[in-house]
């Protein structure tokens, strides 16, 4: 792929179902996996159990035992351990075998691949990839998910597309001119150019920091809506997005003139910070995890709701188009794009995704990635 | 493939995966074209969008926009033009974009491609392949449509099935008497033999005529259903067919012994024109465009109604077996038919399909191709 | 495939998509075939038409019609023979074409396949193989689906899911403990080793007998439900095993220490015969017959309602679990199994069916295939 214009090379198809294993992806919102019971999710074409143990500590299994390849998840959780329901297999949080049923040895390879997991910001982090790479100093901060002075409520999108897509719409917010005309958009979204810059020094890797400012322009639908004060606003859009697929924004409006671009925010400010992540359940479909917290009126559970509503109506606009441009990559999966002015940001994205890609292929010895792989 | 039986050589499939391109097909009734909004239909395995103009015009475009596959039948036409509603670029009538948000440059390959389309006999007619060899001369009429002595209500029918089957099922009436004996067929349709014979001259290109007689025969229950006279009948089913799946009929029934085989149509005789046009959507699905126009009655529109809704019932029974026969074909893609003597007709048409595929594949150098190819 | 640890060698599927062809197999429970209309059934991936002819003898014919494919099954009985209702072709119970609507001559090759069939012991036996090998002194006993001394209700289930997963299921019963514990199992059924010997003398082909023993043990809940006694009970389950998927069941429970083992019965005790019997439908799907009948309270119509829906129960918690390993099969088909103790049965049925497959590719010489393929 030539990163200046995101064409691919002949014969390339335009979604690839290559993902990124080495990094740490959302699995869950800490609520979803709950202290009892368990959660099943696909991630990148692997099965996973999720459940607490009792310390409430989240474990993630391979949800298929190793016996039968049954689900664990039918199973039941045991104290800090999981029994397959299906012949009674027993495992520990690591994945070893603990029982099993009706005999005494335990052969070593009854084990079932735990995954190293994280709960930090309300998130269930995961690491797929390669264990010795599993740093937790490389998982994004996303402090205004449990901040006390943010609020927020979380939401989940289930999406039949490639995760790519989602990216793609995510790096281009010219979009939201035309999709989001009553929510998120104004007609000065696909009139004003972004500013985009590299971030090489990050312990989660490259990334991009992508900063719109509308000056004395309106307010969109959805801050009009929450707003305790009428007129022009200067508004800004400043994100940073991270491979795979993170996307963690400064959003708001504050009364135009009032120094909002020189870093001043007046406290009748609407100050927004919004999460959208995705992870790729398979190489179709895709997990959303997003949310959009508020600076203000704090103690307002129906505008941290109305927010909440506001974000997925948006979000639904987004999926109607999303999944019908993956419809027609389904006719048509060697479309070759035709770039605009507007795909800088996206293209960027999909370059560093594909370094990613060619670094961890270039590293898997055969050795090493037997280890990791499924 | 041999004509005289029909059956496909050893190793090939029953149902060919190739489309002829070359020819006008139907791709909707005028007034699913409406005067605001957009139609989207996939025709042979290509999305496309279809709109009306300023003047009435339709306009039909790939539903694919060239940025992001985004389809552009979700988005909004503005005058002559329409405009993708995920990042807004915006067409014109020829495919060209005319306008590409937040920037002044537009680049030459930032185009869809633009089908030649005709609206005529309440058809809306797309030419699928070679731009250069779409003359609107070689449209078949179908002056019933919309004729003062003619009255119809336009049917469309979605098939489940290959389009080859349904051509198959209108060349051999002698299903008539096994799938539809309440509604069009008698005991004599199975037992009359048709005359064929070629067409040759024909600007859509070579085709059939099949006659049939049923001399001093019982009316067909459809005909019974809207006659003002009783008893038996000289019944005639007079039909061409076209490549790719074009049947235009002259069928009726008069009092017996009243001159209708030598040409004689007496007042009373009941006379009929029919439509059934199949185009392919995809390799295993099919649009079925049909209608039955009557020449008697023209000021009684519930005699319309009741004709239209005696011909859907009719065609529910043949979208019922050949649907079964294409889940049989599934399970055995290679099947060998055993002929019969009423196979001719589709014999012949097997035959025509496949000098035209042989036809357009001769004539495509690569260069010529590479225009036409979606 | 190693039969001590059933692993199958690097590379195989876990699942076959090759079937055991000469042999029996059940299409149908006797009344699923009435004596007007027709059964459609697809077994080993070949569509089957049933009907009863004037004699009320069972007719097994390929349901696809030689001329066109369509299925006979929407067709009509008239008499001994079946009409395709697309154009009218008539066949006898051996397969040969009786007429063609049209047409004096009937070509030699207008036939379709006629299965061997057997009605007994109220199933409906069908040969899917090389006709000259079907002989029915090979079909296994199940007396007691119509004897006066036992009562039961036959059942069916439509599983997805290969058959070979639900042999697997019937042939390690310490899945009763986990998967039925409020139906069919203790918490010995996972504790109790089973023992398994090779039959070697069958006409049906090699199998296995598999004989589990409770001494001194609780009663099953589904036990529990009919008896008319209470306490401690010497508890049996004693079944044989065929390929390619036939189990049958010399089950019960009777009070401690009344000889059970010895060979003694009391009048008390519960006695039951069980069918379960799988015939593949496609490669991801099976049906499955199944019947528990009982030896006691024989006059009482509500006691084999409630021990039928106890199985029906059991057997959805079974569904629900098998259906569940296949989707996880379906991300990962070469699936390597960890073997437990309990896999000794299961794994030597696999060796069968591998050398049944094995010895049928060594007869077929092509010629003899070619006969016998669909």
């Amino acid at each position: 792929m030539n990163p200046e214009n995101g064409t691919p090379h002949s014969g390339e198809a335009y979604l690839s179902s290559e993902f990124i294993r080495d990094a740490w992806y959302v699995a869950a919102w800490d609520h979803e996996v709950g202290h009892s019971g368990t959660l099943a999710r696909t991630l990148l074409g692997e099965p996973v159990v999720f459940y607490r143990d009792t310390q409430g500590q989240v474990v993630a299994l391979a949800d298929k035992c190793p016996h039968r390849a049954a689900p664990l998840s039918h199973g039941r959780v045991e104290g800090d351990h999981i029994r397959c329901l299906y012949h009674g297999m027993q495992f520990n949080p690591q994945g070893a075998c603990t029982d099993i049923p009706g005999q005494s040895q335990i052969p070593p390879s009854a084990c079932v691949k735990a995954y190293r997991v994280v709960e930090r910001d309300r998130f269930i982090w995961i690491w797929m990839g390669d264990p010795a790479l599993a740093d937790p100093a490389r998982i994004l901060d996303f402090f205004w998910h449990d901040h006390p002075e943010w609020r927020m409520k979380p939401g989940y999108i289930h999406y039949q597309a490639h995760y790519q897509l989602v990216v793609d719409n995510l790096l281009d917010f010219s979009h939201l001119s035309f999709v989001h005309p009553t929510t998120l958009g104004t007609v000065s979204n696909a009139q004003v150019r972004a500013q985009i810059d590299r971030l090489t020094d990050d312990a989660a890797g490259p990334g991009l920091r992508i900063t719109r400012w509308y000056i004395n322009d309106e307010m969109s639908p959805n801050h009009q809506r929450v707003a305790t004060f009428e007129g022009l606003v200067d508004r800004w859009q400043i994100y940073e997005w991270h491979a795979p697929a993170f996307l963690r924004m400064d959003a708001g409006s504050a009364p135009t003139g009032t120094g909002a671009p020189e870093g001043t925010r007046v406290p009748e400010a609407l100050q927004f910070r919004h999460t959208s992540v995705q992870t790729p359940e398979t190489d179709g479909t895709t997990h959303y995890f997003f949310c959009q917290a508020h600076h203000f009126m704090l103690d307002r559970p129906e505008i941290t709701e109305a927010i909440f509503q506001d974000v997925v109506k948006a979000f639904g606009e987004d999926r109607s188009i999303i999944e019908a441009q993956q419809r027609n990559l389904n006719l048509d999966p060697h479309f070759k794009p035709v770039a605009t002015a507007h795909d800088s940001g996206l293209n960027q994205a999909r370059f560093i995704i594909k370094r990613r890609l060619q670094q961890e292929a270039a590293m898997a010895s055969p050795a090493t990635r037997q280890k990791t792989s499924p």
